[in-house]
């Protein structure tokens, strides 16, 4: 049973994608739906996403942030109304002609995104500059009408949170655009164990209808990139578009400077394609469903039961706990059941143990095993956890420095994408012309201007012109 | 400032439905959205549902639930399965007929309810009666394409939760039916403070595609009902006609049993009527977004900001907490706001009170005051808002009960109609013609036939045949 098990799983390094695929529907996290491009998110994928729904929305509400919720269905002429964002996102928008049995006499779109329909309500609600800062954020579904999808990565519907928020300066609401821009950047690198570079998107690149977008890139395992989330600066573009205006201090109107920023289901692809290894998905113990898993050996012999049960209790207090004492598995079995499910520590027991009152203690992320007394079980799992997330997190960043490289040149550069995939910073003139270049040469593309810009060079490394700033470079999800 | 406030709202005895809309748009629940039938709920309101929601969704995952993800889209073909299910939805759901400028193959309903996508991907994940039960639960947005809208009663689109189980025998299934029913029954009557009654539906009223339908009925202030919560058992119905089989502790394949329960954003309108008044809204302590206002007054006077946020870090320690020091308001304004907001306590402190060490409790439902010293306000508060907590619903009985009758025949029935509604209790032979009968005569509808039934007669108060039960009769909303 063992042996078949491990057998069915693809290898990383033979074929990633597949692997990706295996993973998520072996672990049960996601199954495909009946309608193309559409998954279902299963309740060990979903529990993934209330713990990350949970850490973002407490950060949220600590900076002043209150929840609401908009309709899911956008007038045709609403989305019209921004000349950018129509453009961008149009061709991709499932309609709604019918309610019931009668054609409706203008179409409705499935938001993809609301700046719109919120934009509307807040030409409503704005009056005077004591309305502001409004700080809003929705937890919703989208719908975009993908071409190509994969689960969590780019799906036809997907769960996301969407802060929009209105400001008096444009200091502040740049200021917004970061803070909300930093809030994600911690909570990847904090509790989803993964770096983040934090940089601003090219014009190309760039939101449809945002002055800029600013956004975190993290290094998947194969190589490619993955925009986990963005946050972007309107100016007052939509409130120009929407008519949102407010009286100033001054009594004149004016338009408010408005943010919009988002992180989706895709983080979860990005935990997945991050830690993953091998024996399947590893999950950092801070947003783990089960941090904990109690796997007994001979539970069939007198006492084992009991005093897994005990252990149980005791250990919930503190952790997220799962105890598997299922009597149709083998041991075996079970330890590659919840390595595949990605459980930080696994904690096996069996009658030697309880007479020593000992235990073993296994952890996903080395596969190292250590014997503990059961006096000190809370505290040594509490250590544990903590290392694993260290380590978690210092396990990616290693694997991102090695899939880290320079180009000072054309050639340079395509040669890396010949061998391998990674970031591949390289100094750039700030030309449109470039960035299509690389596209089409490597189908890589600009990921960022970074925070951080490094001086590699003076040169563009595709034209040779003048540089005008250091860009991250990468293929993407 | 503070007169033009009051003088604004519409009294509840004179117009109730103008006074409900009032409310809800001067208390920022909610606000109309640009198309018909859809209802934007603000932050205020939306805080409300968050805590209703904690509520509940601990008390699920408390009785072994997860909860997952569905699409939101269904497939024409999907729904059209269950024939009851179709007949009863397909008039009310918006279709998708384009995605981006393709047409679709087949049309795809927006989800009405789930029932059909949720048994589609249940027929995959059943193998053995190891595998059950199976207890799922979705938080969403559901569309139905309703005719006459109103927020948070009954709006195009709303927010709910559907939970889909499913057992191995009849009688388990049935046990959930039930147990679930009476968490609703429990939320409704220890947090939101609203009575109900616990029963099942007639066949005419129940959920199309069910079995049985169980329903908690609770009685508005104006003595019209509102069907709050329902859970249905829906035998092996959807599973034949999904294929959801598994094999048995007998080896052979069977069909399992199935039920679904929800609860929707209507709570919210329940909360309203069932409470508020004529200065507004009234929200019991256990889902109030604010619990304690602090008002402050002389608030220009040295010393009360400060001693006002210092007793605000206090408070907020134990409560939900709003300080409301804003200089371009007075304290009559501020009082009326919050009145109307529904804050169960109000703290008015001054120089004067400071100077004693004292302060104002002001409590929302009776509107009492009483002076408490600061040293014990952490208390004083604590056993207020518990007292209104038990008042609240005390009332809402009260008023249930002043609008509960008897009637024995139906000259009885209809002159109850006509000066007065409520719940009104008659035996009934179980025949659809007499239930059609007091619809169209007095608009009036079987609320359900309650687990308690009381003896009152052994006629059937509209044809005088035998009498099978006695059941709860009202007018809806």
């Amino acid at each position: 049973m063992d042996k078949e098990f491990v057998k069915d799983l693809t290898k990383m390094d033979e074929d990633f994608a597949k692997w990706y695929t295996d993973i998520i529907i072996k672990a049960e996290l996601v199954d495909y739906a009946p309608i193309k491009g559409f998954m279902v998110i299963r309740p060990y994928g979903y529990e993934i996403w209330e713990n990350i729904q949970a850490v973002l929305d407490k950060k949220f509400k600590e900076t002043g942030h209150k929840n609401a919720y908009f309709p899911i269905l956008i007038p045709e002429s609403l989305l019209n109304k921004e000349k950018e964002h129509v453009k961008g996102f149009a061709p991709e928008v499932a309609w709604v002609t019918y309610g019931g049995s009668e054609k409706l006499s203008e179409r409705l779109c499935i938001r993809p995104t609301s700046e719109t329909i919120i934009s509307t309500m807040y030409s409503k609600w704005i009056k005077s500059y004591r309305d502001l800062p409004l700080l809003i954020n929705q937890w919703a579904n989208v719908v975009r009408w993908e071409k190509t999808t994969r689960p969590f990565l780019r799906t036809t519907e997907f769960l996301w949170q969407e802060g929009h928020t209105l400001h008096e300066t444009e200091e502040e609401a740049k200021e917004e655009t970061i803070k909300m821009l930093n809030i994600y950047a911690d909570v990847f690198e904090n509790y989803l164990a993964i770096p983040v570079i934090k940089g601003k998107k090219s014009d190309k690149e760039k939101f449809a209808g945002a002055e800029s977008t600013y956004t975190i890139e993290a290094l998947m395992h194969d190589g490619k990139a993955l925009q986990s989330g963005t946050s972007h600066f309107f100016g007052d573009g939509f409130a120009k578009a929407f008519d949102i205006k407010y009286q100033g201090r001054d009594g004149k109107q004016k338009n408010p400077f408005q943010t919009s920023w988002g992180v989706s289901t895709r983080s979860i692809g990005g935990i997945i394609m991050t830690h993953g290894d091998d024996r399947g998905l590893k999950l950092p113990p801070m947003i783990a469903p089960i941090q904990v898993v109690i796997v007994p050996f001979a539970q069939h012999k007198e006492g084992v039961i009991e005093e897994v049960n005990k252990l149980g209790e005791r250990l919930k207090k503190k952790f997220r706990v799962e105890l598997d004492i299922r009597d149709s598995y083998t041991p075996g079995y079970k330890c590659n059941h919840w390595e595949l499910k990605g459980v930080p520590v696994r904690l096996e027991i069996g009658p030697k143990d309880i007479e020593k009152n000992e235990c073993i203690l296994f952890r996903r992320d080395t596969f190292e095993k250590i014997s503990v007394d059961l006096k000190n079980v809370e505290e040594e799992i509490d250590n544990l956890l903590k290392d694993i997330q260290t380590n978690m997190y210092n396990m990616a960043l290693e694997n991102r420095k090695k899939h880290t490289f320079i180009a000072k040149n054309i050639e340079e550069y395509k040669s890396i994408f010949e061998k391998d995939q990674g970031f591949v910073k390289i100094m750039w003139c700030g030309n449109r012309d470039c960035e299509d270049k690389i596209k089409e040469e490597t189908s890589s593309t600009i990921r960022c201007i970074p925070f951080e810009e490094e001086h590699i060079g003076d040169k563009c490394a595709i034209c040779g012109k003048e540089a005008k700033h250091m860009v991250y470079t990468g293929r993407q999800y």
